[in-house]
């Protein structure tokens, strides 16, 4: 009897402005397989907006509810609604073998890896704040204040990097992606995921 | 100021015939640059061997000297004669950014890992006994008592899994030494590697 196993939970985050969005699109380029995580929300639906596609819609009761019976991963309340990610709808995928990407800040990571510490906990930082002002900058969406705000908040979420496995400096994202792509490959084959396979090689299977 | 990022200990071990010489090979194939370890040894040099490139030639003295002195990152006693793995030439490689490969026994890598818990401790396994039996008796070398014996070895060393990084089945060979590569790949992004970067980010560097 073979078992299949299990897929490998990624969470990538970082600081604004790191460029995890890149890097995790870039990814799912090269493994177009790639499992994804859909939000619960109690926000209105947007015109056009599917439920349990782009969003699962919730009541606050129901929400609350899936707090209280550990259903989310993850959750954070935003301008006044919640957002949170339904623990079962990933845990359907990593069951079947599939790999699933969680791209999320650093608040919401921190909370899934109390949650699942099996995870694979990767930290994007920007080579420099030099490079992180000048790209902020260029976005031009931004006050001067703003970009001042956010370049001291990085300066204060660097220090959450001893918390995650990986820490990817994202000077060129194409680069950093296929790091990830190798991180993925390793952490398949670490000790603790093939305990199971090396069991059955002992009795004999 | 750019400090070096210190290179990678690699340690591969596991099962006597599980295929970690070939696997090794392959991997130095595709990484030149990988740096070696040259063991010490007491017993005699051979005709053409050459002190400092095919062992460091020690007395026995001078051997357990090393071992008081903690210089050896491991080390055995075999048929009346020591070997072990000389710490020094080993740390000036990985200060120089070279990544290091040390291919070793189940006890010796046990050891490594005690003096340097920083390495890259590798497993690799037959895919079955069955296998492993076909592969010994392949070799023609061994009577079936000694593959007997080595079988239920076998047995018993994969117990040792558990105190290794990862785990390769090696099914075929070329597939695990990518995946060796994958693995040094991450490894040199690992968090606690990546501290030093962080922190000079953090200071604006």
């Amino acid at each position: 009897m073979t078992t299949v196993q299990q897929g490998l939970l990624l969470v990538v985050s970082g600081p604004s402005g790191a460029g995890k969005g890149t890097i995790c699109n870039l990814l799912r380029e090269q493994m177009p397989e790639l499992g994804y995580s859909i939000s619960a929300t109690t926000r209105q639906p947007r015109v056009g907006e599917v439920d349990g596609k782009n969003y699962f819609f919730k009541t606050v009761e129901q929400f609350k509810e899936m707090i209280a019976k550990s259903e989310l991963l993850e959750y954070a309340e935003v301008y006044g609604n919640f957002y949170g990610t339904p623990r079962q709808f990933v845990m359907n995928q990593l069951q079947d073998g599939k790999d699933v990407l969680l791209e999320i800040d650093i608040q919401g990571a921190l909370q899934v890896k109390k949650s699942f510490p099996e995870g694979v906990f990767v930290f994007i930082v920007p080579p420099s704040l030099k490079v992180l002002s000048e790209r902020l900058h260029g976005r031009g969406t931004d006050t001067e204040e703003v970009i001042q705000k956010r370049l001291s908040c990085t300066v204060d979420e660097l220090g959450y990097a001893p918390a995650y496995d990986y820490v990817l400096v994202n000077e060129v994202a194409e680069a950093e992606a296929d790091k990830l792509l190798s991180i993925m490959k390793a952490e398949r084959n670490r000790s603790s995921r093939k305990q199971q396979i090396v069991d059955s090689i002992k009795a004999g299977k």
